[in-house]
Parts: structure tokens; sequence; C-alpha cells
């Protein structure tokens, strides 16, 4: 990585390639890589774009807003396609990443926006996923303790899931600093892409719009264990977690309600959140009384949180909202590539959101 | 009131007036009843309709889908618009129905889809509304347990809030039952009618729409009070509530994911929630696995539940799915009303949603 | 049929099966027959529902809303599973329908909701839908001149496609009585269930939701010869017909704008339309300067007109609204089965909406 | 404005004010000079935001997407608050632009969002808008013919509606080359932030998800004249213009259909809409057979067309989708700035959409 990183050294472009490009998280990447700095200034290329069933189709008709890309004929995902690039974003089928990243040299930054490699339990990953696990790569969510270091200059990085994001980044501060028991309760209503482009009939705009329903409950859901390794990290403990997902009538943005048993008052649990999270830029503290909403944050890098307690309930409640695309997908995405290639963390990820 | 549930004696038809029916309550309520079988047999005529500020337009400006009546025109909300009625329903702010409710006569049913007969506590009423408490009435949700006695007959009929109905039939079972602790967890998404007709930024179509946000977190919102109440009399000891509503892109609908500590199994937990509804007409406890919809109630006077138990984090979950006009609100009101009347429960009550 | 019409004779309940029962055509003809007078007093009787791909499955999985027949196994969609039937509602995709038909007794009534039996013309059937013509049935739009008469006791009938139902309602009296040129103008803005429950990418919610887009333009849409010959058989001569549908993000309805060169002024063009519906029960045209809007007749079996001309542009434009899978689809069929079996032409068919 | 274009002798930062910051024009306006890189390269200051009713409010609580301006405290609307500034933006209700303008000096750019310059004939100005006609201003829409100049340099722009930008480019080269007859039937289907930030209650999120209505049909629209006006520029004689607007249930977005009675096939057609567009960075012909979409130009400054004949109708078809607050509205003025300014004309104006 030390070419890569060492910009001034460096004179051919960087290349990236997308496997998946066909796919929500892949068509996300290349929204941000076409605003990024380094491909406005002609410092990245964006090369190879490929798909599974999709290879052989044009990007334009499946991803009609890349409108510069329109052309570009999607390649199969194999090795040898992927092969020749400085960055390689995956956005494929979990399972599908670890046999394709050991084709690839071990120089090349590959950045999994799947499941893959982000629990570090093979006891979890067998009973969430099924099968043996691959491993364990550094964390793209670099506002938890300790992710950012492991971040910069990696050439392998797991890319978290959108509702880890924005229930590690709510609770978090608050088991770190042992202001709550450690026995959290999420919920969090999603938007239908989280669900990936998938031919669902229980996905089908008919179906969703003007309903909203439950899935995955019970700790039936993939990312509960993510959550609870998270947190148990955080906490340097075990932490229980309910987590409950809600599919909610709207194409993006997750809203997550946090609650756990609180040991201090409002004010003692805002300093928390403030200290945690003064320097970070993706990271805002809404002002007292102002309440997240999905819409605000829609297509940005950001996640907005609002936290306070329930004296009646004796409950801290944190409410988070994150785009489950940008932030929750590709912005944690290219956000670790950044770091990975040591340039600006913030470069080409939008804090301002497009509203309404 | 002997006359009217004396049905073999009545020979003029019940006359029934909404004051508010410029309201989504108030529509809803008319909705129901021109379906009603009384209403089509005849024996039910639909008096004075009235309003506040839309006094004198037509129905059919104000609520197109009520083609039968669109050339009502709106009588202003008086005592004396009122008068002369068998059944009134009042769809009304808050504060308004006390006093409207003393200038008619005790044989007067009046049905009140507002919140000033709801709570029997006046500390919490002055909490959270503001002012001296006007009492409470016979509160109008059937299935809590001694409820439908109360109502078999009544004059005066408090109907719940939206979310106490599907929270408390949600949870009432099990704490009755005492199958958890009396600590519980509600997180309810709702669609945005719950918010009635109100000129207000937050609620316009281009601020909801793609996005979704929570409000009144951290017990501010006034139905958390009536819930407590709900569940503290089925337990027969006060029970703590945490309650988080989130509003959703939906015209209607309440999805409420509801938690709680458990003590038994998710077999157990089943077996008392089959019990507590299963005589219940218009509480669904779905199939093992099957998930509550909102879109599946639409429009239907119905409640689907399902039930389970988190073994990992040791809590209940159950999710209920309503529709906040329907049994949330003017669904309720018209059960209420036939109780009152002595009329079959289920009378113009749909249990098919409008799907998809 | 005689033995049907000749209600006194009859004393067995009508058996009554739905084909398709698993999509939205059926669903929706379910819902209808479920809140059906008939069905309510014992008299109908929901027999066999079949399914293609999903039969063995309980209807509940797949229809939540029809709470009441959740229990029932779709059965196979074969003649020996349909025989035994006063009734069959059909809603296959198309082509299977007049296969099907041949294997079943006359004297059912076979009422077929997909586009076999719509188009007269073999030339114009060959070109949309390709291959040989099974030939044309009477046509289950009452409202159109002289449908009516051949609807009451017959044992098959096409059931109008969805957009042809609101275009040649909102047309029909214009071409018939000539005040307008013979060269219409539609662009019908549809809600996703007029595609049926189809896995396509581009019904994904994801896809769909807050976005429009057009399909089928310039005349490639397989309704466009059926609003043509339902025009042309008004005029009496041909009527050329541009034609536009537009995808917007919701569940249902259609919002249709028709325009024609016009030859009269607005208040001749609207006593046209108020005397050429001025006995319907379900077309409405809405008081001057009230338009319509689908969600006003959600779920309802109405459809609303407004008519006026812009003297500018020297048109006619009449806007109307609808409900695809009601008025557009199921409720037709209902309505159908009522002429029929010479029942109430009305019964079972709500003229409220659901709304908001 | 030499000492602007002239960019080399600038030293101080250009200074930038919108009026009407709360609204959604003003809103758009600031997400897009967030993202403009001069405002990046520090070139560019975001000076004075004010509003009406809502002045002394924090931005954040108004426009929360706004993230980098949220502390901002609106200033009233006065030209006093306005003065000091290189650049006004206005978006203000229609009737206070005029006012406004003539009270800041002659050198500054003032780009009025609004509606008051856009007219040329006084007689459409008072027939829909009512009372004097305060003149003409350049025209901020850089595709129609002879457009460009005309702002390059201007220091008084009027920003088009958002209807007429897409159905303009849609139909104007069809008008200018002759190849359709000057009278054109426009159906448009807009999102509900065309209607502004207004309190309605028929913009209430309740009313619109889930319905689809006309409104201002027959000549009525504001937006019918501006239509006429460019469209009849274009073909140096008057074009008859019938237009309707349709109201649909997404935050954002116009798809416009256009038709005309044609002279010319398809493939003649579609070359006149090649050679109109080659150059143009905004306005993209799509491929044959693929048709624009509102949700993959959301956010951008992009208008996407596609072109056919409808030879059984002997029409044009033209579909056309656009931002109505991007490309619509705000990006238009940007894009006029840029040109005012003598700034890359493309400068900080997204061509990707944010989808889905």
């Amino acid at each position: 990585m030390a070419d890569h990183t060492d910009m001034p050294d460096r004179t051919a472009p960087l290349r990236v390639a997308v496997a998946g490009a066909s796919g929500y998280a892949g068509g996300e990447v290349l929204r941000l890589l076409l605003g990024h700095p380094e491909y406005r200034a002609g410092r990245l290329e964006i090369g190879a774009l490929t798909a599974g069933s999709n290879a052989g189709t044009a990007l334009g008709t499946l991803q009609p807003h890349l409108l510069p890309l329109a052309d570009r004929i999607l390649a199969p995902t194999t090795a040898a396609d992927l092969a020749g690039h400085d960055v390689v974003f995956l956005g494929l089928p979990h399972g599908q990443s670890a046999a394709l990243a050991t084709e690839l040299p071990d120089s090349t930054v590959i950045i999994d926006c799947g499941a893959d490699f982000r629990l570090t339990d093979p006891a979890a990953w067998d009973r969430y996923y099924g099968g043996p696990h691959a491993g364990s790569w550094p964390y793209g969510l670099p506002e938890l303790p300790g992710a950012r270091e492991l971040l910069r200059g990696a050439t392998r990085i797991a890319v978290p899931g959108c509702y880890p994001t924005v229930a590690s980044l709510a609770l978090a501060p608050a088991v770190a600093a042992g202001i709550i028991d450690p026995d959290v309760n999420i919920v969090a209503v999603t938007g239908t892409s989280g669900a990936g482009r998938k031919l669902d009939v229980g996905l089908l705009g008919s179906e969703v719009m003007g309903s909203a329903r439950a899935y995955g409950i019970a700790g039936a859901h993939r990312h509960t264990p993510e959550i609870a390794q998270n947190l148990s990290a955080a906490a340097g403990n075990p932490v229980r977690v309910s987590f409950t997902p809600v599919l909610a009538p709207m194409p993006r943005g997750i809203l997550a309600t946090c609650t756990a048993p609180v040991r201090v008052d409002a004010a003692q649990a805002r300093a928390v959140y403030e200290k945690a999270y003064a320097d970070e830029p993706f990271v805002h503290l809404l002002p007292e009384g102002v309440l997240p909403q999905t819409g605000a944050v829609l297509g940005a890098n950001t996640v907005t949180l609002q936290v306070t307690v329930d004296p009646d309930a004796a409950r801290l409640v944190v409410i988070g909202a994150v785009d489950n695309l940008t932030k929750g997908t590709a912005g944690a995405a290219v956000q670790s590539m950044n770091l990975a290639l040591g340039l600006d963390e913030t470069a080409g990820l939008p804090t301002v959101g497009v509203a309404p």
C-alpha cells in the first residue's frame, strides 16, 4: 500500500473496480465515486464494472441515474475481470466475497460491502449465515473506538451492515461510558433498498407502499450478532441485544430507536455523546429537542442522533437516522477507501441531504 | 337507553350525529356508518354533521370519498345542532368534548373519539393535557378485561387512543398472566392520519414521503399514560412503559413492536395469547412465523398479533398491526355504539382489509 | 342460466370459484365477495380457490387481508378443480382463459378478468397479444351503450381492462354525441397493482417509490386497441387514440386525463355527460370545479369524472378517477356477475372509498 | 458585471444571499451552493439567508438537511439585509420580487426563482397573475434557442417554472423544426414540492399519499402561458398548448407526456432531437426504447427525454423527466448564476441522480 498512500510518488491514476455494479450497494458506490474529488481531478479511474446475471448489459439500463457511465457494459464477476485494479469494491451476495478475495493480490484494497468478514466469532457466523467462517477484516466504521487506526493503510476492509452502523453509533458511547445496563432494545425502521435489488413478492411496490411490517424478529435478523459484537467490544463486556427491524414504505433510510436501563440523567447522558462525537465529521448530535429524520440525511454520509432519558421508564432513549445506502453502506465503503489510501477521510462524501 | 336496547319496541330509526365530520376520525365514522347494516336497512339515519371552521361547507369538498353524503352541508358544532339525536359521535380537539357533553341529554349515547374522558387519574391528565380533569367514561376497548360489560348499554363512552389500542391489546395478556416483568418497551410506527387533518409543515406530503422520524419520545407522547393505565389495570400493579412513536410515510396504520423481560418460553407465551383472544372477533393471533403488516388491516376493524420469545435477549416480543382510523378510532367507536345499543357487536365492521 | 336468474326456484347456495386467487385481481374479487349480501346471507358460497405456482399454499400467507379465508389451501387451476361451480372468476395470465373455458359447462357463468375475450378484431388481437384469437364475449362495462343488456343472463363475460374502463367512460359520451373530433389523447397515471403481482425489478418498491415513469408509449400498450374499440363503437365510426400510461408511486388507482378537439362549449359538454350518466350508480360527474382524485375512490366501485372545455386550446378536457382493482377489474367482475345472475346490479359493491 | 466575469481581478470572495431560505426553492439553491466548487474553494461565501414569517429561526430547524448551515439565523427579507451581496437568489411568493429588485443595485446579480419576470406579455401576466406587469428578464433556460447568450453576464435573471422547463425542452426542437403542428398536448405528473412549502390541506401527507389528482386543468394553471411563450418563440409562430398538471405521491420530480400531430416518422423526429441537444450537458436523449423516469434524475440538474412517433395516432410522443427542484428551479438558478458570472456553466450541478 505504500505506493498508494505516498501520494506524491504516484503518477498513474488509481484504478477502481466495482463488483456487483448492478445492485444498490454497487450503484451507490459509483454515485459517490463520480462525485469524488480524486475522480474529478483525473486521479481516480472507474475501471471494471461487473455483475452476475446482468453481465453483458449496459449499466444505463440498470442504473439509469448514473448517466456518465450509461454506456459501460457489465463484465462477469471474475478475478480476471477484477485484476489490475488498485481498489475493488465488492457488492455481492454473502459467501461470494471470501472466495474472490483469495484470488486477488494482497496489495489490492478490497472493500467488501457484504457480510463475509464482519463477524469475529465463527460460532456466530455459523449460526446466522451457516457454514465455515472466512475470518474477519478491519471493520469500516471509523467512528467506533479503535476502528479508524485499523483502517488506515488497510488492504482488506469489511463494511458494516446498515443496521449495525446506526445502532452501534447510537449506543456505543453509552455502553463504553457505562451509563446504561448492558441490555439494549433496538427497533429500527428501514426503507426497502436495505433488502437489495431482490425479486421478492414482499418487496414489490404494491406490497410495501402504504404498509409497515416487522421481519426477522426475536433475534433472527443477521445483523443482531454484529450489533452485539460492536457494543460488547465498546463495553468491554457482553451486551445483550433485542433487535427488531421494521420495513416502511420508503426507498432509503433507517430510523433507529434505541433504549436501555439508564444510570444517569439526561444532561449527563448528553455530555457523554457530545464528547464521543465532538470531532466526528459524519456523526451529528442534534440540538436538544430536535429529532432525527431519515429524509434529512438522504444521500448523505451523515448519522444524526438525539439522546435523552425517560425518567418514568428509567431508560436512555437514543434516536438515530442514517441513509442505509450511503453512510450505511457505500459511504462507509468510500470513507474506508479514503482511510486506506491516505486520502482526506471526508473526500467525496456529502454531508448535505437531498430534501424534501 | 332502555328504549334503544329493547330493539323490538323501537319504531323510529336511530338518529346519529357526527361532530367533527370534516376530520379524519369523523370521516371514518361516517364511512363505517354508511356500510352499517342498520343504515342499509333504514333503521339508522345519519343526522347532523358538524364542523368547526368548515361549517357551511358541503361535505363532498372535504370528504370526497363519502359520495352518498356529498351534498350535506356541515353545521356548526353546537349543542343545539347535535340535539335530537340518539347517538352523537365526537371527533373534536381535546378539551371540547367535556363542555359539549354536559349540554346533551343523559340519554344520548355520546361516543367521544377524543381524549377528554380516557384517563382516570387527574394528575396524569394535568401533566399530559393540562388543566382540570373532566372525569372518565367507560373505555371503548371491549377486548380488555372487564371492558365489554361496561360498554353494554352505556351512554357515555371514551374511545381509546390509536396507539393505546394496539399496545394494550399486544401486552395486556402478558401482564395479566404475569409472564413478563412490568417494564415494557414499545416502539410504534404510525401513518400520518394519526395526527389528524392538521395544518402543520411537518405533516406536508413533501416532508413525510421518503422519511421516517420519531416524535414525542421519552414519555412525552400523551398516549403514554393511557397505555400505562390499561396495562397496570390488566396487571393489577403498576406497569412501567417506555413508548416511542415513529412517523412513517403512509396514510394509515400502526405497527407496534412491544418487548419486555420474559419469564416463559415462546410456546407458553403463545398459549397465553391464544387463550386471551380465542373468542375475540377482531383480534387475530397470526399463525406462528407470520408477521403482522398494516397493509393487511387497512380499513378493517382488525388487530393482528404475533407473539414470540427472543431467548438471547430474554424478552417477549409482540408485534401488532392496526388501522389507526378504523380499529384505532372509528371502528372502536362503532363497535362501542353496537354494544351500547344492544346491536350485534360486529355489525358494520369490516374484518377484511383493502390490499394491496 | 334460467335456474339462476329465477331466484325463487333456487334452493342450494350459489357456488363461486376463483381461479388465480393469489393474484391481485383474484384477491379483490374475494374481498368483494366476502362483503356481498348474498354471501352474508348464506346464499353464495366461496368454493374452489386456485392458483398456478402457489397451489398448495394457504391463502393467508399470500392474501393476509382476507382473514376469513386464511386457512383455505389453494388448488391447482384445472377444469376439474373448477367444475361444479355456478360462477367461476378467472384472474389468469392472458391466453389461459380460453383453453380453460372450453372445458367448463356452458351453463357455468365464467367471468374472465383477463384479456382473452375483450377484443372483437382478430387482427388487433394478433398484433397486440399474438396468435389466434379466441373470440369475444359480452363486455363487462354495463355503462357503455348497449352493454348492460348483453350482460343480463350471460354465461360468458369479458371484464374490461383497467385503463379502458376509465378512458371509455370518460370519452364515450363525447364521441357518441359527436361533440369532439374522433382523435383523442389519453394520458393515464396508474398505481402499481395494475401490473399484477409480477416479479419484475421495475415494480420493486425501491424502484417505484419516489419516481414516475411512462411505459408502453406510442400505442404499444395492449389497452390501446381496447379503448379504440369501445370509443369507435360508441361513435359509430373509427376513433383515433393516442394513449400513454404512466406509473406512479401508489398501489392502486388510475387518474386519466383525456382531451380532444371540441365543437361545443363547457356547458354543452357538461350537459352531455350529465345526461349520459344521470342514472348510473357507479359513474359520478362531480360538481363543477371539483376534480377527481384516485384516493377518494380507493376500494370503491366508483368512477368520478369532471368535464370541461379549454377554450384556448379548443379541446374537451375530461378527468376520470377509478380504482384499477375495484371498478377497474374485480368490481366490474362482480357487477357483471350480479347482472348475469339477475341480482341487484349494485349488490356488494362499495360506493364509498377508503380515505385518507 | 465586468468585475465579476473577469475572474482574475477578483480578490474578495463572491457573496451570495438567498431570500426565502426556508422554502423548498431556497433550500435547494443552498444545497447546490454548498457543493459548488467555488464555495468549496473559498471563493464564494453564503451570506444573508432571509425568510418571511420564519425570520429569527435557526435554519437547522427548518432545513435539517443543510447541516453545515444549521446554526444560521434567518433574517427578514428586506433590501437592507440583502444589500452588499454580489448575487441574490429570490425564492419568494410571486409579486414580491419586483418590489425588492428595484431596491437592489443594478450590479447585483438577481436570480428570481419566482414568476414575476418570466412572461413577456402584460396581458398574459394580468390574466394569470393579476395586476400590473413588472416586465421580463433574461430567461434562465440556456438550452432554449438564443437563451444562453442573454444569460452571460446578465444581472437580472428569471428562472423558468418547473413545468415549462421540461415541457419546453421536450417540444421546442419539434416546433422549431416544424415537424409537428403548432397544437400540443401536455400532461405532466408532478411531485408535491412543486407546490412549495405551503400549508394546504390538499398537500398534507395523508391526502397525497396513495392518490393522484389533476388540478389547474383546461388552461387554468399559470405555467400554461409560459409554455406557450417558449414554444411560440421557438416556432416563430403561435403554438396552442393544452396543459394538464397531475399531482402524484412523491416529493420531487415531473414526468411530462407531450404529444402533437406529427409530419415525420420516428427516425426523423429522433434526428431532430439528437441534433438539438448534441452538445447540451444537462439534456439527455435516452437510447431508443429507454424511457425517462423521475427517480433517475432526483437531485440532478438533468432532463432526460425520449422521442418517438405513434403511427396509428399520427402523433409525436415526447416523454421528459426532470427534478422540479433541481433543473426545474434551483439548478437552473445556479446554472444561470454560473453563466452570469462567467464560471463554468456546469459547476456545482450534479448530473447523477440519487437512486433508488
